[in-house]
């Protein structure tokens, strides 16, 4: 019950694709995550994942067209469809997703990060 | 997979403490809501609530102690705690909680909104 101040979280890493826990509820993680370059092709078989922009500017990729997102605006990717998000400049984001989300879903790569590993700040 | 823009969907409506469906993910609603005022004491037996503020400002009392959130901050509140959102001037919030909540909890008051009943913008 204390309050999560988004800018002050996303002030303390600058590290691109690491996603940080900062809340849980209902099973699902709050993280946040700094965007920078291109991301990996990749699909969550069970989890259904939402991104959406605090700052800056991304893009999802998926095979067929792209959905471009600014400062407020979120895109939720449902379970299963390949995506890869981009960020032509460094952005900030926040996801939500179940807590058992691996960042790279069906692919090992190097920006793979086990989600009992993940740090929470 | 669609783009969601927060500003653009509370852009359609005034009426406070109405939430309105935005985006479903994981069996979890993600909602937008106007606050204006005082809302009812309650708890939710079984889900645990994120309140985020988008514009405005708002305070979530606890029967010990208040939490004043403004634009980009959030509080979880948990299951079974009794809290009472208050906006002392008209404020944007995303919620997000299981489908199944009931907006006023364990409480049946004039703000009750039966989960299956709530709007989708």
């Amino acid at each position: 019950m204390e309050k999560v101040n988004l800018a002050d979280k996303l002030a303390t890493f600058e590290d691109p694709w690491v996603p940080k826990v900062v809340g849980e509820l209902n099973g699902q993680y709050v993280k946040v995550a700094k965007f920078e370059g291109e991301y990996v092709w990749h699909h969550h078989a069970d989890e259904d994942e939402l991104f959406l922009v605090v700052e800056g500017r991304i893009r999802i990729l998926f095979r067929d067209r792209e959905v471009a997102l600014g400062p407020g605006e979120f895109c939720i990717v449902p379970r299963g469809v390949e995506h890869k998000p981009v960020a032509d400049r460094k952005s900030s984001v926040l996801l939500f997703e179940p807590a058992a989300t691996r960042n790279t879903g069906n692919v090992d790569h190097g920006y793979t990060i086990e989600a009992k590993e993940l740090e929470r700040i």
